[in-house]
């Protein structure tokens, strides 16, 4: 394992005292907790609260500010949190108008943040959830019963932390986050696999020339092991199974997103970001918004995943748009 | 070589082409060349360019937009765009109030970007340069007379990039960036050294358990080998050297600068964040601004590099802290 590591055993502590360091002026470390909550107060309006095992930064601490978390609860790397962080994360965002919690697919974390969420309900917080499950290469995983969530849950974040910052309520915050749940689907692929700095080899393993279709954010096995492949190759099979996923038709309007699961440089991203364009053209599609970044990463795999949301309501492209103050979106 | 990539001699076209369509709300390219420039307009003041071989992702296209850079000239890979690329970039940035090219101190950069600036003043563009040299590492190196440009080369496009936006003029702006690249020092090491696509196979070679202290981004030798330390002693060492180069004294007010170099994890470069503001602390620096991402990357190179900069005039803080619209930096 070649890491700028200490301790493997210490990282979280040092990596969120490390980003609370930089980002004090949007962020605070709730003391004695994996609880990354922001600075900015918006007393009565419904607070969001995501979270789940690290490794996946600049989720979800990353995303925590004005318009978008009001505080992300971070777990061991790869590891749900435990229903009492996530019950302090929760305190820590409420401001009177209950809480969201934004959940990604994986048994662990539902369980955790369920019972957390019974646990702020019985000291009188308001508490309800949405839960993301986004990745279509494969139903049921490793961690998981149905489908995953991966970096669709940023579009998640993205589009109801407007919706609470424009003061909608607890409930309309559920139905929006839920129906956006639903037009949005992820596939990825990787060609190298992550190491947990505490484990200190990787997940999986993967031939020199080889690739893996589907795989997911903790390393979990895809769907398809083959040669490497070339961008526009990758983009055509994702594309392909985004098309079935969704059944389109020409003059649809979608948002695209472009995620580098980690290692993989901007340079593969931008270039991977064309020929998916490429091919939604060739599709027909009407495309409302586009992002490239690494926002849902898995240590340091190398790979890249796509999202595509289908737009349901005009709406959600203000929401999209709504400026945000956060550490990494923008 | 593991790469999302098509043809290795087409990268620079097609992560162009991505980059373009992912952020046409920010920018666009000039066509048939390597020019990225913001689609924001400042008649009157003086334009600011910068570029040199791309690989350096999010540099610097990434930082063209309102409030830094109006336009980047992306050469090939490691390869410094010629001056008829950079002469395209000087007149598509020009909004009447004259030119401050940006360059990094490597000979071919330097060359070519003069000889593109005469080309543009025959033409009746006003055109003045200032050369970022910010990497203490070593003196002279592969393609270097003197000391390499590297992150540092950021914070002179934030700091000057807001001043050029407040209206100063173009004898003012290479004063202010002068002084800024005086007061700025970086220094970094790399775990894993970097492939050029069109190469194919890694820069450098570094055994399994090694690392160099003071690479370039480019791959250019360091000044030492030797087993992988901990990110604690690797803060502690370049801390050290910095200090060196600055001679600062308790007190003293400084901003700090944590870059990864491209297949470096946001986890590994808050943690060494972490122990940099420890050491920091202990140094008794005040400092007054801090910035934890891969922004002058070396393609998939792993490593990190810390950079500093004196904060010699008040008025430097308030152009860090201005606002800005562009697809990298918040």
């Amino acid at each position: 394992m070649k890491k700028i590591l200490n301790d493997p055993q210490n990282v979280l502590d040092e990596m969120l005292d490390g980003f609370v360091y930089a980002n004090g002026h949007l962020v605070e470390r709730v003391a004695g907790t994996g609880v990354i909550r922001r600075t900015y107060e918006d007393k009565g309006k419904v607070a969001l609260v995501s979270g789940g095992g690290s490794g996946h930064e600049p989720s979800h601490a990353g995303f925590v500010g004005q318009g978008m978390l009001s505080a992300a609860v971070c777990g061991e790397v790869f590891t749900s949190p435990t229903p009492d962080q996530i019950f302090e994360g929760i305190k820590a965002a409420d401001q009177g108008g209950g809480v969201l919690l934004i959940i990604k697919n994986y048994t662990g974390d539902v369980m955790n943040f369920e019972m957390a969420g019974e646990m702020a309900e019985a000291e009188g917080i308001t508490v309800d959830h949405i839960i993301v499950n986004d990745d279509i290469a494969v139903e049921d995983s490793s961690f998981t019963a149905g489908r995953r969530g991966v970096a669709g849950t940023i579009i998640v974040h993205k589009i109801v932390g407007a919706a609470a910052e424009a003061g909608l309520s607890l409930q309309s915050l559920k139905v929006l986050g839920e129906t956006v749940i639903e037009n949005t689907k992820t596939i990825g692929v990787s060609i190298l696999p992550a190491t947990v700095p505490a484990v200190g080899k990787p997940g999986f393993e993967l031939g020199d020339d080889e690739m893996e279709y589907g795989v997911g954010i903790h390393g979990e096995p895809g769907y398809r092991k083959e040669k490497l492949k070339s961008s526009k190759e990758i983009a055509e099979e994702l594309i392909l199974k985004l098309k079935e996923a969704f059944g389109w038709s020409k003059g649809d309007k979608y948002g695209v997103l472009v995620n580098g699961l980690g290692a993989t440089p901007l340079m593969e991203q931008y270039v991977f970001m064309n020929d998916v364009a490429n091919k939604l053209t060739e599709e027909g599609l009407n495309i409302q918004f586009k992002k490239v970044g690494s926002f849902m990463t898995s240590i340091d795999m190398a790979g890249v995943s796509l999202t595509l949301i289908k737009i349901v309501e005009e709406k959600w492209l203000d929401y999209w748009n709504h400026e945000v103050k956060t550490v990494d979106w923008m």
